[in-house]
């Protein structure tokens, strides 16, 4: 099979679901959507084609099990999501979905039994942009999503559940979403890196090995407003050079750390005009490593940073912490066995972290959790012009069959 | 007249003056407002008390003459603006108009006339609040305000011309307005210093030394926006962070040159998500100085700053100038005869320049200007919280009545 075969059947079925958009003008597929319900049925259809058992659960997740060489043996899920956000991609959770469906339908188009189950899946509310809170599937299979968020509200009024009734499920049984603890063997899924590491290394591949804990902090830096023209420069507190300071702080101190990442993406200098001073100046920092303690060693050197830079500036400045979430660590027993798997497709098996959260980090409740990551273009992700190539596809397929066919429990 | 008695006859005035408002709830007072005429009026009142003639030009200055021991004498010429920002303080303008007419009574009352006429001066039109353009006042008196200026209309769609007119006066006459060059000896404007110099100095007045031309540029730095969690931080382009170089590039330079200050009052990061990696980051630079030649020196070494920054990082940047204006020189000789009546009145004659503009600027299209700057708590203007102490007010006045009684033309 040196004939990409199985990319070329990837690619295909992900050009075909990206058909079903709640949008003309793009891709849009929100959870529990029209398009999402038609997407789910096509991919049910495609599951029953390939020979497995579909399940549809009570939040919209949909479930296909092949069974092992002895029936009703534990499973190793597979799978990601098939929501989207706003104008998205077509390969942002899709990507995951179908390379399952696609290895296991190999192993099943073989006469491939395992020594255990598989379980493709593809949940439904990975993305966020319908409801307030988000990741229900895969905190509905792990068994820790509380029934009340089901009574959450988009902005057109409609709650979760009634969407779900919508959809065609029983948001009562939500209890019976819960995955057997004792019959899941651990959880892997396949997605687009979102970022530029695979690329700037070469590599189609690589293994996660924890998805990044995030915390996030606004920061109010509070100097003097005054003329533009009147105040000497050695009489000023302007709050948006502090903040300029600290911003750069900011990139050093995650630059030296290693695998932090610290982002400003929001300022604001008030009152913002040409000709006055910045008496106030907002800003907020975002910090992810895949590593909790480095982390916040990172997080406590910027806000030392920050406060010193404010003192010596002669400026006022408070730091509040807005969202914290801790990292998911990979299992080490996955990772070697995807490494594994890596090595013998031909490939390089390239270790990093994963920046964005993902399905897995709700699973990780449940069982193990590794992840692949397929290069994508210039790391762009949630636009339109989000790609990658055939080469890549096809790679991470054989590398999931390969992770298959090796892993005994 | 150590009792203070003319700083307390000036603050009086002032205080009387702040009634006239357009707004009952502070003190507003836009060109050819209601309340403009009507402070206009009561100030050609106190004018006439104190044995000057009034007139009122075609766009609205109120010119009161002390004639000269020969009658139709060349005159000084001695003033500043009644109208305010929203919102305003008592002092800005008002100050220089009432101290002008404080020290020019205290010469009538006491029957000197000096070998040149005197002229109290109150523009209307230095705050350019109300109508695109501003100094009409001051303009028209130099000679150079264009008749289609006063086409200009407000936010309610009234023209300058239609203003004027319900004003009481007859704009069609605009070229009256013009003061004959031979006539004028020079133009001297007391005004609050709108800065924290004085306080600093500890002195009640300084001698101006320029009024501080402007270069205004709007900055885009273009880099590449990218998922916070996803991009290392050696892989980005982060427009926000170059931004923050060049700001503090932009804040050293300027405080290495002497009477240099730049300013970044508006900032923009764009996408402006807490998760986003800011793709493009907008900002502006006001640049003054009262020296042009400093100021375009220090432009220049701000611009290849900022070429230079956005050269390491890999990133775009433009810079587009959006405003010029030269500096204003105050004239040698009557800032020598200000210093000496600062000093004989026993204070300290500090020079500084003008940070902001003033109708002095205009006025020097027409005879030699100079400034006299009275300290301000706090440096603060524009604001109801502007204040000057009775003192200091005292202390502008007896400089300016001995620099009257010692000018010679």
């Amino acid at each position: 099979m040196g004939d990409l075969a199985l990319g070329r059947r990837l690619m295909d079925r992900l050009e075909m679901l990206a058909h079903f958009s709640d949008d003309p003008d793009g891709l849009t597929r929100l959870y529990l959507s029209a398009s999402h319900k038609r997407a789910a049925d096509v991919l049910a259809g495609w599951m029953h084609e390939a020979g497995l058992t579909v399940h549809l659960d009570a939040v919209g997740t949909l479930i296909g099990r092949y069974e092992g060489a002895a029936p009703g043996a534990r499973a190793l899920l597979v799978g990601s999501h098939i929501d989207t956000v706003r104008q998205a991609g077509k390969y942002d959770g899709a990507l995951g979905v179908l390379a399952a469906l696609t290895a296991v339908e190999a192993l099943s188009q073989a006469g491939e039994r395992l020594p255990f189950a598989i379980e493709a899946i593809a949940f439904g509310d990975e993305e966020g942009v319908r409801f307030p809170s988000t990741l229900r599937g895969s905190r509905a299979l792990a068994g820790t999503l509380d029934a009340a968020s089901l009574d959450e509200r988009d902005t057109t009024g409609t709650s979760v559940r009634e969407a779900l009734a919508a959809f065609g499920t029983d948001p009562t049984r939500l209890a019976e979403a819960a995955y057997p603890r004792e019959a899941a063997l651990g959880f892997v899924e396949v997605h687009i890196e979102q970022g530029p590491v695979l690329e700037r290394r070469g590599q189609s591949v690589g293994v996660v090995t924890a998805i990044n804990g995030a915390r996030r902090f606004s920061v109010v830096v509070e100097g003097a407003a005054g003329h533009a023209g009147t105040s000497p420069m050695n009489m000023r507190r302007d709050s948006l050079a502090a903040a300029s300071e600290m911003i750069l702080a900011i990139e050093g101190i995650a630059a030296e750390a290693r695998d932090v990442v610290a982002t400003v993406g929001v300022i604001e200098a008030r009152p913002g005009a040409v000709n006055v001073i910045p008496g106030e100046t907002r800003f907020t920092i975002d910090a992810r490593a895949p590593d909790d303690t480095a982390r916040d060693a990172a997080v406590e050197r910027i806000e030392r940073a920050i406060e010193a830079i404010a003192a010596r500036r002669g400026l006022a400045v408070r730091v509040s912490q807005t969202h914290a979430a801790p990292a998911t660590a990979c299992n080490p027993k996955l990772i070697a066995k995807l490494d594994a798997a890596v090595r013998s497709a031909g490939h390089e098996p390239v270790h990093l972290p994963s920046g964005a959260g993902h399905d897995a980090m709700a699973v990780a409740a449940l069982c193990p959790v590794a992840m692949l990551f397929v290069r994508c273009a210039g790391g762009i992700s949630h636009h339109p012009t989000e790609s990658i190539a055939l080469e890549d596809a096809d790679a991470a397929v054989r590398v999931l069959l390969r992770f298959l066919r090796t892993y005994r429990p």
